[in-house]
Formats: C-alpha cells, structure tokens, sequence
C-alpha cells in the first residue's frame, strides 16, 4: 500500500510517467519483443519437429512466422475490408521480423532461442511485447471510431483483433505448416490475452465516447499497460493463467443457464422425492404386487 | 383455381397488397423470425450436446450463432470486397439477435426453443424469415447493379450470398464450433433455399436489365416471396423438400454428360454383341481348340 | 551456340520479336489454353472418380473449374482488398472457361479430354499458358506498383499470387470438393511454377525500379516468357520438374543451419572422441571396476 500511496502523492511524476509511456516509439525494440515471443510460440508449436521442420521447409516456417507476427493488423484489415497485404508496405517491420525469425531458428548453437527461454530475458521480452499489445489496441480502437463514429461493437473488436489477432488466426497459422488442429481455437477456448484486450478495447471505448472515465488519457493508457504486464508476469512467474476465470464462472453461474439448470434440477428432484414419498405412504409399488 | 381467378379479378388488390408487402420493414419481426430459425440450425447441428456446449463455450456460442444470421452480408461483403464487420454497424441488429440467441439458448425450462418447435409457431417463423430472404436477395441484386452495372453474372452471384449465405458459409461456422466436416458443403449439395435464391436473382435481373418481363415490379417481388414462403410451407407440412430435383436430374441427364455416356454405352454393348454373334456364327473359341 | 548468336547479330529481330510478344493479346487463345490446363489439373485431382462427380455434383465442379482457372486474380484481389468477384465482371472470360469446363468434362466419347492429353496438343498448351502467366505476373506487378509505388516486398507477392494464385488456393478449391488435404500446400512445398514466378516478380521488380537492368523492357518481357516455356517444357520432354532445386539445397546448406548444424555435430563428435580417448589412456572404466 506504501507504493501505491507514494504514488498518489506524486501525481505530476505519474502523469508525466503515462505521457511518456503514451508517446513510447513501438520500432524496434517492442516491436523486437513482440517478434520474438510470436516466433517462439511458431516454434514451441512444432516442439521437437522444430530443427527438423525449419531445414526442410523453410519458405513455410517463414510465413507462418510472419502471420503471427502481423496476425493483428491482418485480421484487422481482413474484418475492416482494407488491404490484406498493408503491413507489407514497410519493409523496416518485415525485414525486422525476418531477421528475428532467422535468429530464433538457425542461430548458431540456438544460442538465440535459449536466451530467449531464459527467464529474466523472457520477461524482459513480455514487458516489451505487452507494452506494444497495448499500443495496438488503442490504435485499433481509436482506428476503428474514424470509420464507424458511432459503431461500439466494431471499436472493441477491432481492437481486440489488432491486440489478440495472432491468437485467433492460429488455426490458419497452423493450416500454413500443413497442421490442421480444428478442434482447438482462439473462440472456443480463448486464452487471457485475448480477453484482456476485449477488456482494454471497452474500456478505451468508454474512455473516448461516454463520460463514465474521467481520468486523463495519458493515466488510462498506462494503467492498461500495466494491467497488460502484470497479468502477463504474474502468469509467468506465478503461474496464475487466468484471473478471468472466476469472474467468469459467476456470470456463466448466473446468466448462461446455471441459475436455470439449477432450478429445473431442483423441481426434477422434488418430483421424484414427492413420487417416492406418495410410494412409500400407501401406494404398493407394482412390483411387490406381482410377488405376491 | 378459384382463388387465384379471384385474385385475377381484382388486379387492383393485388397490386396494392404487392406495394405493401414490397414497403414492409424488416426490423424487428422478419427478422425475428430469421434469427430465432437461423440459432435453431446452430442449436440442431449441435444435437445432444446443446445445452453442454452453450453452458461451456458460450462465446463461441454467440459468434457462430452470429455468423448464421448475418452470414448472408458477412458473405456478400466478403465477395464485393467491402468491410466484412459491417452488419455489426447497426447495433439494433446485432442486440436484437443476441437477445434472440440468449433465449434460444439459456431462456428458463427451455420454453423458447420448445415453442419455437411447436409447428403452428415454426411455421409462422418460415412465412416471416422467406420474406425476409426475398427482401435480401433484391436488396443483394440491387446492390450488385450499383456496383458494377452490366455485370449479370455478379448480379446473380451477391443476390444468392446475400440470401442463402449462411449456407454457404456453414462450413466456417461449424469450425467456429471446433467441428470440422470438409465433406459436406453447399456447394457439393445445394439445398432448396441456396437454388431458390439463384432462381430469384436471375428473376430480379431478368426483371431490372431485359424486357422479358413486363409484369409490375412489386408483383415480381410479390410472386418471388409467395414462391419461398410456398415451397418452404410445402418442406415443412408436406415434406417436399426439393421440387427443383426432377428438373435438375432432367437437365443433367440431357446436358451433364448423360446422353453421351447412354451412347458410349450403348455402343460399347453393340460392339460386345457383335463380338459374341461373330463367335457363335463360326470362329471356334480359343480355348476349346486347346482342348482339342 | 550458333543459334543464340545467330540472335545476337540480329537484334532488331529480336526486339521487334518482343515488342510483338509484349502486345499480345491474351482473349481468346492464351486464356483457352490456361483453361484447359486448369481445368485438366481439376479433373487430374479427381483421378478415377472424375466422371461420377462430374455427374453428381456439376455445381461444385464448376465452381472449383472457375476457381482454378481465375485462382491469380481472386487471391490478388483478396490480398490487396479489392473485390474478390472482379474477374466475373467480364462476361467473355466466364463464359469462355465455362464452354472450356463442360467440354473437358462432358464432351461426347470424352474427345476433348483425350485430344488435351495427346503429347502435341499439350506442349502447344503449355506454351500458351506459360505465356500468359508471364503476362499476369508482369500485370500484377505492375498494378501492385501503382498502389504502393515503394513497396517491392508486395510487388513480388501480387506478381506471384496472380501467376501462381490457383496453385496456392488449391485446398480451398479442393475443399469446396469436399476434399481436404491439409498436409500438402503450396507454401510447404512450392512447385517450380511458384518458386518461377517469385523469380520473375523479382525481375520485374528490379528491371522497373532499379537500374540493375539494363536492357530494354520488351526483351526483359521476352526473356521470362522464354524462361517460363523453356521449363515448362523441360518438365514435360525431359521430366526435369525443379530446375531450382540444386540452388535452393544449396542455398539451405549454408544459410538455412546447415554449416552450423554440421559444426555443431562436429564439435559433439570431437567431444566424445576425447572422452573415449581419456577413457583408453589410464581411467579405468567404472564397469570393470565392478567386475573386479
């Protein structure tokens, strides 16, 4: 609580901490971060296939490289009918993501893929990646409400597309390698990253177009930064993978049938208790009469 | 007969009653009905495992039962390159529909669905939803001519997207689910509504680009919604599910290869009885003059 | 050699030759004989079962036909956001690989199948289709470079997907068979006709914003036309299917891990060496010792 309270006596280095945050330039560095851990999962997904795969095929290896690197601004120009191809356009992100793709996959005695394995590194590099998710969902927020003013739903989820695209265009990415896993996807099972940014995408919504928000921008921002890092850290350090969950499972609990499910169950069982009862007061059961 | 002579006495009536039935708005109640038996397909396809599956995954349920009942604009849009979010613009729709989806899905002691299933109401829900596809498949057709004026076959293709798309599209509407079945698909084996559709675009461009047609245009539209909502009443109560069938196993008799294939064979069968009569007729077979 | 200088000494034969060449028109017959090819790769893919489906599903096999035949402009078209349904704007186009369908597939006695099989009749296909994916190459890469004058990453790519696209949609085009092969794409393993179209992209690319390339466009034009049959044609005569393949090993072995593997794997091998060497020279190995 002191931390926090230190900080609240010091709003002008807060304020001017989320400006600067706010105005961090993404290339390369968090661009790096995001490159890195995207590919990592590309090769984690091939798990001992990896060395082998990335020889043999390695035009394959470097596009779906590519597509979980772009997966956010693809999907988000796919769903806002703009050109597919527009991350393309500057050749610093691709050559950048492809210098990174080959470090982590042909580096000389994977020395590039260990390090990044290696956990201070590896949370260096999700401090990076989160800070650049959480650029990316407020630019797709804020790109989305200059096409469609006044359209929530497409803020959010263009949003969280650009935030979590890599996540839901998997099946693709994995389609890319000649793997098909169709029973598994972003929207049947979707991880915390993804509903992370479909809670930052509402709340740079209510930030921008209610009134319900009435802290600077800058401070939304950054809070949503950190919000971002800490779940992600606490998930790897703690191993706490969801803080959703038990939020969720109340409301599935109240609003997706439970309350109902419940009640239904609760008037079965009271039927057949009251069956039962009627049987044992008087009414012989049929099978006993046969024996007699 | 004497319904129809009635009604070719009074052509004024009629015309009146097509205006009407052309000026209908299709927010809120047609597209009730098309919502509530667009889930009801999701909620089948789904079988035993409805209630499992909308308890456990209802995002996905939500996006897939989304995908059915806006399939048609999602699919058009797609083809004619335009933002495929674009139905979520309107947020009346998409509530509408989700309110439409909550009840279908988790309304209490299932009663929704149970009465949604109850023939007289069912068959309600059919008239409302084939107005509403003969409503999209104009509105598709009319769209097309805007965009690209003389092309017919464009025409055609957005009018059936437009009204049979959440067909078409079932395959990825089903992997949303995490069900994958590559065999089966509209293409492979159009159903009634997906012909249907292309019967009623070519109508409504013979109608708009040609003089074939000399009939009013609101009583075009009048005898295509009474031709869905007819065959559609004719599925459910009569269980004459495809009166296209018998032309189309005409058609592909005289034109998909069938007389010429009857011909290779019948000549194929003229060359074998020659063969045979020639053998009879002298040529003492190979096999008895070993014997000998 | 004597006809290659024979060439030299002429070269304003030569470049009227390509001047001619570049002005070619592709409607009717360069598009008749990728047509036929396309549609012939559909029915190939269909290996026995091609007659039967033919018959049963005429829809399906229509549109996958299509879908071959316009595979470069629908994927072209969908990686830059522009309408995917464009190449049926043109009527001729459509109507033409339509008649070309039906006949590969229904022609009486199946004539025109067998006539497309005959080696002549096929090699003056290849050259005619092989012509005409220069000119979609050279057309998108040239439309690409419009949009986005500086971008030579997506140049390559729109050049490649409108000469090689029906290759990269195949499983699509297979899926709407109702086939799905998820293991086998063009990505994870390119055919030569791919990997010739990044190569002329390439070429195309340099020769119109660079100043590596020197000569005139006509002759650069001619050359990849040249190119283009040449190896088509070796593919056929000789069955030399990769012409690219000693390069591309070559080319893996140095950068894509292999000099580091092999090192890797020397540095292990020294490692054991000296180990077993240090066993033999006095350590007594810790099985004998047991012995004893």
């Amino acid at each position: 609580m002191s931390f926090l309270e230190s900080i609240q006596l010091d709003p002008e280095i807060l304020l001017d901490a989320a400006a600067r945050v706010h105005r961090l330039k993404m290339y390369p560095f968090f661009d790096i971060g995001h490159y890195v851990l995207s590919i990592l999962m590309v090769r984690e997904d091939l798990a001992t296939g990896a060395t082998l795969f990335s020889r043999k095929h390695p035009l394959s290896c470097w596009m779906s490289s590519m597509l979980m690197c772009f997966g956010g601004t693809f999907l988000a120009n796919f769903l806002l009918g703009e050109p597919i191809l527009a991350p393309f356009k500057r050749h610093d992100d691709v050559l950048l993501a492809s210098v990174v793709w080959y470090l982590v996959f042909y580096s000389p005695f994977d020395i590039v893929y260990k390090l990044a394995k290696f956990l201070p590194i590896k949370v260096a590099l999700c401090i990076l990646k989160e800070t650049q998710r959480a650029y990316k969902v407020h630019h797709g927020v804020q790109h989305a409400m200059k096409l469609y003013p006044n359209s929530y739903l497409i803020h959010v989820l263009v949003g969280t597309a650009k935030g979590a695209g890599s996540g839901i265009i998997r099946t693709l990415e994995q389609l890319i390698r000649g793997v098909w896993v169709p029973a598994q996807n972003e929207v049947l099972r979707p991880t915390f990253a993804t509903k992370a940014c479909v809670a930052a995408s509402i709340l740079f919504v209510l930030e921008k177009e209610t009134t319900y928000i009435s802290a600077p921008h800058d401070l939304v921002y950054l809070g949503v930064v950190a919000f971002f890092v800490y779940f992600k850290l606490s998930g790897i350090l703690l191993h706490i993978h969801d803080p959703f969950a038990p939020f969720e499972n109340l409301f599935c609990a109240v609003f997706m049938g439970g309350i109902w499910d419940a009640m239904s169950r609760a008037i079965a069982a009271s039927r057949e208790r009251r069956a039962h009862t009627a049987q044992e007061n008087g009414a012989v059961p049929s099978e006993i009469k046969k024996d007699q």
